[in-house]
């Protein structure tokens, strides 16, 4: 009988269970494992403010799900899943209706708004590939209409951008905004002055998961980029052309161009239902065993960020970051494994996070890392290189080792503006025709050098005998002994003969 | 006393007015030159087509007019001119008036509907900067949707494009979307079947300014193309997401993405202001007398595509083309000179127009030139070579000889896709950073030679005598007549004085 394993979601955490569970379940025809997301594509949420600011092609966080499950017996379907029927174990989507037997729900989240006023309907998100791609064509279009802007008021207020959330997605998409500015300034030939960027959070540091002294330091480098920073500041709603916020007693009424949300998270839409026949817990979450299992259906692995779990001893929830889809991905295949085969150990979900980095713009980033009880600060580079040495290894996980050449491509070498942390030579791209005079004498120099053998008689009698031959006495070298003494042996050996037969 | 002039208009025939009249008072203190726009960049019409199939960078088709006008004393105005008050002489701007003695007119065209319902409302346009950019965004959204949508009726509608109107711009833009689309399938992983995009005319053949046999050449490639090219057919209504046309007796409702409508021009909104005050022709056009000047005030020059001109012996005005901005610009301002300056004798206009050029896309196309009563075909790659060159003769005038390479690095080599008539390999990039080796190599070389140099002593001692004097000897040679003799009567000279002091 088949065992159908149903992942919901190709986010972090759903592509490495497929991923784990097809290398496991490789020789075992038996079990079936689909996976459904509503793109065709993965999207890297870590990397979305690069796109929205324009500083990496959209295609560089888009990672196709058919490249992914090359040559692997992972079914990918392309359909929202609408509902999920617990009791008669189907997945109904708004194409088709698949059965499981073991279902992952890793389905991630959406923006949430605290029911702050107009904020749906006027703040631009980070949050999806389409939100990034809105951003990548509504900042340019800003200076764009401003440049053709007679009315200065106007056109400063099309200059005005608000970023409501000083967590990660805020500051790192005010970094890359603010790095931006300059480039655009200088294509429509707008002063910087006129151009005002703006963050605004509740809590009264940035970025609260780093400690105290590193939160500091991206404020004051936010700064140093030219982007006001409010903090203690509630907003409290946002219009077509304005932003509302205060700090308890003022309000202050702003006029604004553009606003971006990044405020917070909940579960995605799919997810808050399922908690409705599961048990619910924080904004949408479902509530797991330590094996990752939702408590009320040992069938249904709950993990990423739709898990809700307190480790022993801790007080919080695993936090909501990639890390602990990494993690949970490894453990709930791990136990698929061991529920379908019967074999095994279930593994207990024990998360050790390795710490966070924020980058501000392609140049600079801070970073707090190292072990759970150990974690120490690292300097803009050593940031910037262990953010991006911890994307490759989950490119590793992901697509093999051939995508690490083209993230460093996309990420390093192909930047645009020279915003990248490699520095301006690397990241910029010559015109192939400024190389042709060396490409036709490379070319020239080839076929003078092949007329040359030619005439020297290539054809008609073996010229590379002498090359191979000091190959092959290259190997016989090392198989036989030393390269020294092996030299030493043979050029002794015919001496030797001739010792013998003078001898004799 | 002052003598202002004012140009309405940054177009192909403002700018040139601007300059030619820069030029001729360039000493004349007592003439002021002004030119007003709403942008602060002059926009090259004729290459719009270009930017909206995200072949060429948008900043490949935007002037500065600054730089245009740098170093000449030509005020520029970035304003939006409301009204025009001929009793007083004064051109009113949304933020300024602005006195003039003599004012060229010169607002450029506007799209016309023809009443078709819906149109304004729910096409895209192909006619400014901002219409170029709004398209430049929405094809490849389409994509981006089309590869999200689950519904396979949504998905095709999506990916249908309808273009209305089989002229210049309506072929242009349908050949640069059918090249657009093999790259945007691949990108969004869609299959080439489920895109469509239509042409519709209701005349009998395409581009009507050319001679029959290069309408139907034109209609063969971009059927080739794969393009539906639908003639004889009248558009009777589009919505937000259908079109109505028909031949007659039957009508078509077919569901579509994207409606671009190139169907016809009328005058800019205050040509046609303006011509209620002065004598009105066609389409909100300004009738002029054979010096250019509106027939009813003759210190007001109508230009480009706002004059309305029959030139002696002919049935149909002088056409809406570039050619005719470059003509107009260059009479009209020779007789302002000669108006203002009171010498010399104005000329009549006489246009001789040398033949259009159109281009399917980035590779291929069709062109009739020659002179007045001699034209002939061109050969695809000619005809594309001919387009390029009289782009940059027009840049040469515009901008001088510096804009060119600029021109050609925008055009040929840096284009996207390989879309580029020169080919694949000269429009491609490299990464810098994969000729890193070379770099190197040659840095090393460098500093390797420089310290041989050193030793061999070229700190302590002149080493490049040998070189220089080689120069010297070889000006002097030069001087004193051909190389042969010369070195023949220095070799013979201490030769000759030998012999003297021998023989006494």
């Amino acid at each position: 009988m088949d065992t159908k394993i149903v992942i919901v979601g190709a986010g972090y955490a759903g592509i490495l269970t497929a991923k784990k569970l097809a290398n496991r379940f490789r020789k075992n025809k038996g079990v079936s494992i689909t996976i459904i997301d509503k793109n065709p594509f993965h999207t890297m949420l870590t990397e979305l403010h690069e796109v929205a600011a324009g500083r990496v092609d959209e295609s560089g966080i888009r990672i196709s799900l058919k490249r992914v499950f090359a040559g692997r017996d992972v079914d990918v379907r392309q359909d929202l899943v609408t509902e999920i029927d617990f009791e008669k174990r189907t997945v109904i989507g708004s194409n088709e209706r698949y059965e499981y037997d073991y279902l992952v729900l890793c389905a991630g989240s959406k923006p949430t708004y605290f029911g702050v006023s107009g904020a749906e309907e006027h703040a631009y998100t980070l949050w999806s590939y389409e939100d990034a791609i809105l951003l990548k064509d509504r900042i340019p279009d800003m200076f764009r209409k401003a440049a053709g802007e007679l009315d200065e008021e106007e056109k400063k207020r099309l200059l005005t951008f608000h970023v409501v959330g000083a967590g990660f997605t805020g500051v790192e998409m005010a970094g890359e905004l603010a790095e931006y500015v300059p480039v655009l300034c200088d294509r429509y030939e707008i002063e910087r002055e006129l151009v005002s960027i703006s963050v605004i959070d509740v809590l009264d540091r940035t970025v609260p998961t780093l400690p105290p002294k590193l939160s500091a330091k991206v404020e004051r480098r936010l700064k140093k980029m030219g982007v006001r920073v409010l903090l203690n500041t509630r907003v409290v709603s946002i219009g077509e052309d304005f932003i509302e916020f205060g700090n308890g007693e003022d309000t202050t009424h702003e006029r604004t161009g553009t606003v971006i949300w990044a405020a917070g998270i909940e579960a995605a839409d799919i997810t808050e239902k399922a908690a409705e026949d599961l048990e619910a817990a924080g904004r949408g979450r479902i509530k797991v065993d330590q094996y990752l299992r939702s408590v009320k259906d040992e069938r249904v692995y709950v993990i990423g960020d739709n898990m809700h779990y307190i480790p022993p001893g801790e007080e919080h929830p695993v936090p909501q970051v990639v890390e602990n889809c990494e993690h949970s991905a490894a453990t709930a295949a791990h136990n698929i494994v061991c529920a379908v085969t019967g074999k095994g150990e279930m593994k207990v979900y024990k998360p050790s996070f390795h710490g966070i980095m924020v980058s501000l713009g392609g140049r600079y980033g801070v970073a707090h890392v190292g072990f759970p009880n150990r974690k120490f600060s690292l300097p803009s580079f050593l940031a910037m290189f262990v953010k991006h040495f911890i994307n490759m290894v989950y490119f590793v996980q992901l697509l093999g080792w051939n995508k690490i050449f083209s993230y460093m491509k996309k990420e390093f070498f192909t930047i645009r503006h020279c915003r990248s942390f490699v520095g301006g030579h690397l990241s910029n791209r010559t015109p192939s025709f400024l190389l042709m005079p060396l490409r036709v004498w490379l070319g020239a120099v080839w076929v003078f050098e092949g007329i040359k053998k030619i005439l020297e008689g290539w054809f008609v009698s073996p010229k590379l005998e002498g090359f191979f031959n000091g190959a092959n006495q290259w190997y016989n070298n090392i198989l036989n002994g030393t390269g020294g003494t092996a030299d030493g042996a043979s050029g002794a050996t015919p001496a030797a003969a001739d010792a013998e037969s003078a001898a004799t």
